[in-house]
């Protein structure tokens, strides 16, 4: 470490991605899941983290437990706030994409210019975007945390897809009606289109 | 995913952190390295991600570089930036941790509360303290970035080590002077101690 010794030094500076996606056996990647609020994106994004590791591959899931109250927890739900919470989380996914994982993130996201720049921020081919499209009135009729019963009485404003617009992806890579199919069917949907890029082994 | 077929679902809400482990055959660890500017905590965090690589094991290094210019590109170099600078790299290293990998942190992190922050937020036996222990001089010396040589010129207001203090760690876990030993050395003292900790398969 002294200056004599340096020059003899054959560390990299940074190691290679590959280096670690040799490891683990497969490539790093952002799987971004967008949608409203019930629609099932964090059902979905656990789901398949269990079935990824179940055939062997390194997986996480970002959803609002793991971040919002710590990484993000000094933003609120102002405009900023909500594109800044955003930023923050596509810089994490890419991260963790660098890392070598299959990162899923389980966010509403409802602004296309905020999914876009997390999009830009990645490698071409290391951001894969799902539209979890289920209709308002399932997702109303779910209603699991009782957040739109709330939003319709207007003690919560700016509610995503009630008060607040949702901008639905124009060219996602993959997207998933959970109105339609069980969550066995979406998750095997997502794998095969893993499948299709390249990203699993099997 | 409708609310009939949702009595049937059998998904955990999160998938347990031993599920991330048991397919990754480690455990996941948060190793903050703490040190001068120049004490060579990025060459050591660098050349134990190889090594940890190279023994199979899931590893990845947070630093300037993948840090500052994306997540933490919105904070500058006051007090309470600097804060922010170590609460989120915290809570993400934290993130990492919990993905099963072994994360090495490498930033100056001159201030004790802030380091013991990050501590607080991990659970015990998640996070050691390592304490990159080069004496001003020598740091001073290497000046790879020539930043002292600014910092002595009054170019860079609140350097730590010069115009800024640094809080040496009262009780870290490993302490490495890298003006005594080289490299390999300090890296093989961090494997050891990672041994020790029961975080290391061989």
């Amino acid at each position: 470490m002294n200056e004599q010794r340096a020059t003899n030094i054959t560390w990299h500076e940074t190691t290679p991605r590959e280096d670690r996606e040799a490891l683990l056996g497969q490539r790093g990647v952002t799987i971004w899941l967008t949608g409203l609020s019930g629609s099932g994106k964090s059902t979905v994004a656990v789901a398949a983290e269990q079935a990824l590791i179940r055939s062997g591959h390194a997986a996480y899931v970002l959803d609002g437990d793991n971040v919002r109250h710590g990484l993000n927890q000094n933003l609120g739900f102002s405009p900023e706030d909500r594109t800044e919470n955003i930023r923050r989380i596509g810089e994490v996914a890419k991260l963790f994409a660098d890392a070598g994982l299959i990162v899923l993130t389980s966010f509403i996201s409802p602004y296309r210019e905020d999914r876009d720049r997390v999009r830009e921020i990645h490698e071409q081919g290391r951001f894969l975007e799902v539209f979890i499209d289920a209709d308002l009135a399932t997702c109303e009729a779910r209603d699991v945390k009782g957040l739109y019963k709330k939003a319709r009485a207007g003690e919560i404003p700016e509610f995503t897809g009630i008060s607040a617009p949702y901008e639905a992806p124009n060219a996602a890579e993959l997207v998933l009606d959970t109105a339609a199919g069980t969550v066995e069917e979406c998750v095997e949907q997502l794998l095969t289109c893993l499948r299709a890029h390249g990203l699993l082994n099997s």
